[in-house]
């Protein structure tokens, strides 16, 4: 093991996962750093009492970046897919992390990573594929040999430098939400002007709470990349723009509507008589709001449907094996996801992200915070506030800020 | 209007919406019931400015319970539908209650009732469809002539008779759990002693919780004769009988076992292998827990896909236009729905369940519970509590009630 | 009974609880206006099986506003206190509504009306009184013999006039919050305008999510009369006055300082050292934050002890008896209260505070809020947000808005 | 420093500690243990550019338990008190942690271990005390040399021994609240056969969910030696004695008693009458409930004031100050303390109790548990779920436990 080994602590987890699994282990060599920059490497000594219990450690071992001798092994163990579908029973989980695997003496990088795949294995290429998409004939990696994961170790020297560092791990209703809004807008302007990717996953409390005119503005300000949600916030939100109201709820007055609660399947029965949003948009029924923005920006979207949906919108996909394509198709190459007050969509996008990505999760309650959060990577910050605020906030953050090109 | 107008204070109700739509009433006699058990009836002549403000009225009277001088007319308003799965503009949207049309000069009961549905007219009957399921030549009601709701007026007299009466609305963390759960054994014993129908909704927290052999024991004793939920529940109920954790966690230490992120999905894949969760009971593979119980007693069950699914199973339907024609078809002549910590299907059910069926909300987040129990009916009622606790509680009240024919 | 009886269900309610409470009533008389503005006014017998009965009949009618013919006593029933701190075992409860009694043949108002107290009568007076206040020789209410509850019904008539109205009641973290802020705002600008009285509860969530600068600012402003927390509140803005941290948090980068924890306990030592606040602001030691415009702009402000006080600041009353003395004197003739984010003290707020005084309570958390903001009178309103942002927004709403004066 | 430095991260967090408060070090030795149960030892050598820099960094060493060089010295420093109520600017802060300082060239324990006090030393002996408790001429112990804080690091090797070992830290909803319960139970059993002490701080949450019977039933039975709480739970418990409700709220039927809002201050007045909960006992007025196990069966109890209290009970302290005091006198020698849904009494509790005591948190909100179980320590557990529940469970438990000297 090489690498920041007292950082977070891998060194003492590594340990304990040999013992907990039933193996023992002798530290042959331990060299710690001797100052704050150097990294630490240490060789042990795995000893199992069978090629089962062995096997489970090198398994977790190398999710926590370890490289096994095994690696001078010149191929990944495969076995071949023999009913399309279903993977062979050893077959190996992916994780979020990078991974590489031994193909033809060289470590190959996984392609499309994302948790809970297996990796099939081409000439010299490998890629994630779900279960699903498994086909007969597949080469899919099996054991653990010639596996290894790449962590970030690199994160202890950089923190305070220029580069955008989130504010610590924990989620508190008790603190400063006006701080990590301004770290957010400055984070969104520097990706903006990189030329990066955004996308946002957003449910119907957005436009509740008020939250559709911001967020409106950073699609039309060229903020956002990709809009990632269901049935309901594409219907609220028109309902806004066509009737003022969202639930049946005058979003000037802040009070229901008589009759207000049959707003949103006259809006349904609007679009659906245009045939799509997009068309609805063209024929100038629709003028303003979330939906319209990401229609006249070319701001690609996909509504994913759910048990839930009044309707639906022609827009919406209800077939959920091609919605989780089209949702894993728009966040490919994402440097950042903004998720709006919806637990559904949110776990699922967590689990189509590789690391490295960085999440913002905003919701009211806590333990949706949480649960969103809880990557255990440093690249995630969760915010518990009213999500039409936040985005208020942001906005006005995002005003405050100047251009770095228009400095010079 | 007659009925117990005073009652819930749909009278003032009435009133109320008149005038905020901008017409205005006199109320020309009203006869307060002079004792508890009477009725009272009322009659007003309302004023407005335009046919539309009238028609606006009308529609949210109807709402109440109010019958329209209209009702003289022989025949409802319709108009044909000319575009598959699009409604006429002024469509008549319907609601949980049960709802009567004039049609040949009769009063004819819509069938099918569910709410945000329009109501298609046959020569002699009438009932309820989707939108997207409407038809080129379909009769669709529009407008508010001749339309009529049934609002249950008993409720008062029969509390504290020997039937089953609920706890009054409103929900709070601060109240007497066991108590609702010693009615909730009562009624569920009714309901099975006199062969009616209870339905489960129930989503993952209830395997984490330790819930599942409680919900697998209601089932092997005939309680509960359909289950709704989603992939989740499944995966997590088959990995506690293979494995023994749900979602990694040991369920009999109730700690996290190392690589147990990975059993969800071994256990998905497995179910794969077999086609189907019958065909693995069948096979020996799953010999205990709640799918088990549900093939075993021929319990029909519905998995809903969802966006966030991992694998998903076999049973996963993952075309949500089908899985909500299931779940509808699932929910037929239900008398009571226990909803156990899953917002996402729960909310499905209520809105294709209409007035009348009891509703129980099971979960731990007290603004989940208010979402689903707040229909504006007598006959849900909300408890905030740990759906673990919960079951194993009913299990044990079940298990004090005599059933009355060992009585005699 | 007389006034808008089917407003709020009132004439419903009354011959609910006269049959609950095993009486039984006949309606003679039921004249309903006829139209919107009119009041409405009805004629009940009340009959019952037992004097005790019928007693604790008149006292819930007597709640509701109704006037039950013994209004022609010329006097009350009182019973004379012969052991201090205790009522008479019948005596009438007070609530948060304007109450009258009848002395000497005439209806006098009670004063210092507050709920949960007893009244005492003078010669020609009559008081709301704390058990513990009671002195040998009180002459103290008992019965439910002449007396009557004032309840404003002339709500209907004034909303959508000029006069302010707060959003309906209900409280939900889905709705739009910058509407209700902007009433709010709205609101503190007419109160200040016209010499009003608005009082702060706050706790140290408040400095922990960064309103301290908002609040003092609205401080500052000549926003508010009165303060009212606890210990932590002062040692938290004290802290971050002197050290810039809060719970040991730094205000500027919302990371946690090491060895920020002892901080507040430094901030605590060196106030006893000075003696007081006002004397640590006055040596100039404390130089900005909500106790500093406290002291400054002559606001007083009350800190009541808890159980779980650090310390505490010199300032803090532990003597909860002064306290609950000092509250109550702070909060006379208030016309409006904010309560931020402390449960404790706002409920005990609550319990001095009689009907017809404006609320709001914000809170992260929905229970909370509803706890709060349930006391069945229009004139609270409840925010579930971050407290944090709701007071940066206000701070905002306040500055857009042009005083009338200034218009002139 | 010395021990297991590898677990919990500590040799990690001193070395960041460090650098984080402008220090550099230099890792002089090593000694990783080579198998499970060696403890390691690192010498590290310490850089700072200032006096100040340095201490602060020793100050945090120590709480880390790292010995510093300067542990040669005979004897710390101390300043002496000057001004009742008030330590030396550069007192030092005590932690919950076992805390020993050189006395005469001697290590001497801390007595009355608590955290945010100071150390006032003796001849030959050393206390921590309030700084509201400091007396002129005390010596209050400045400065970081001479003092170091034990940390117990045997936890490792006793996991899964037969001694107790509660589930990992980590507050959730979604796990099984049943497990929990059992550990807890048969830790309780442990106690009281074992002639230990169990402490309960308990809210009024505790009646008003229907925990009252069970928690009377704990006190009888020798499970708890004392109660800590605030005036409401006695006034509902008593309430519930005398009049079968909790806050008006039937404890049989689960609905609200009309005019039931007036029973808590009916009882208050009874009471007040007695003079006592203790001499209203004696009187035959309480017959059952909390408070009457609590005086039959002479469990001390303390009923800390509050500003929301209504009455209060004679038995109320009101005096804070002294409240403390006895709470403090009440924690002494506590092996557990069950902390039922009261989080201002836990939290208060918390401050005065030191490392090594088991804490277990019950309350429905998960941000409370959050709150109360972080205290870094492996002791305290947090479950969330409904207190009435838990408590009807824990006695079932119990009933099941039987007694080892039973066995023999």
């Amino acid at each position: 093991m090489e690498g920041h080994l007292l950082d977070a602590g891998t060194m003492n987890k590594a340990l304990d996962l040999i013992v907990e699994n039933g193996g023992s282990f002798k530290v042959l060599n331990f060299n710690l750093g001797i100052e704050r920059q150097s990294t630490s490497a240490a060789d042990v000594r795995v000893s199992a009492p069978s090629h089962e219990v062995m096997e489970e450690i090198f398994s977790q071992l190398i999710d926590l970046g370890a490289i096994t001798p095994e690696t001078e092994v010149c191929d990944i163990i495969t076995e071949t897919c023999t009913q399309a579908g279903v993977a062979p029973d050893d077959f190996y989980v992916t994780t979020i992390y990078p991974t590489e695997v031994r193909v033809n003496c060289e470590w190959v990088r996984v392609e499309n990573q994302r948790m809970d795949g297996a990796i099939v294995v081409g000439v010299n290429s490998a890629k994630c594929k779900l279960l699903r998409d498994l086909e007969v004939g597949d080469r899919v990696v099996t054991g653990v040999e010639g596996i290894r994961t790449v962590r970030k170790t690199e994160q202890r020297e950089k923190r305070g430098s220029e580069e955008f560092s989130f504010m610590g791990a924990g989620v508190s209703s008790e603190r400063r939400v006006e701080l990590v809004v301004e770290q957010i807008a400055w984070e969104l302007r520097q990706i903006r002007d990189q030329g990066g990717k955004v996308v946002v996953t957003a449910g119907p409390v957005v436009i509740h709470t008020g939250g559709a005119q911001h967020l409106s503005s950073l699609i039309s300000q060229g903020y956002i990349q990709g809009l990632l949600g269901g049935n309901a916030i594409a219907v609220h939100d028109i309902e806004q723009a066509l009737m003022g109201t969202s639930l049946g709820v005058d979003m000037q007055k802040g009070v229901p509507v008589r009759g207000g609660h049959r707003h949103h399947l006259k809006v349904i029965n609007t679009v659906r008589r245009y045939g799509s949003i997009a068309q609805a948009v063209e024929a100038g029924i629709i003028t303003k709001g979330v939906m319209y923005e990401c229609v006249k920006n070319n701001v690609p979207f996909c509504l994913a449907g759910s048990i839930r949906d009044d309707g639906p919108l022609p827009d919406a996909q209800m077939d959920l094996i091609k919605a989780q394509a089209q949702y894993a198709q728009l966040l490919e190459g994402t440097d950042m996801i903004l998720m709006l007050s919806t637990m559904l969509h949110s776990i699922g996008v967590g689990n189509m992200t590789p690391a490295g990505v960085k999440m913002v999760c905003v919701d009211i309650n806590p333990a949706v915070v949480t649960k969103l959060s809880d990557r255990g990577s440093v690249e995630s910050v969760g915010v518990v506030t009213d999500v039409g605020l936040f985005l208020s906030l942001l906005i006005q953050q995002l005003e405050k800020l100047t251009s770095p090109y228009q400095i010079a």
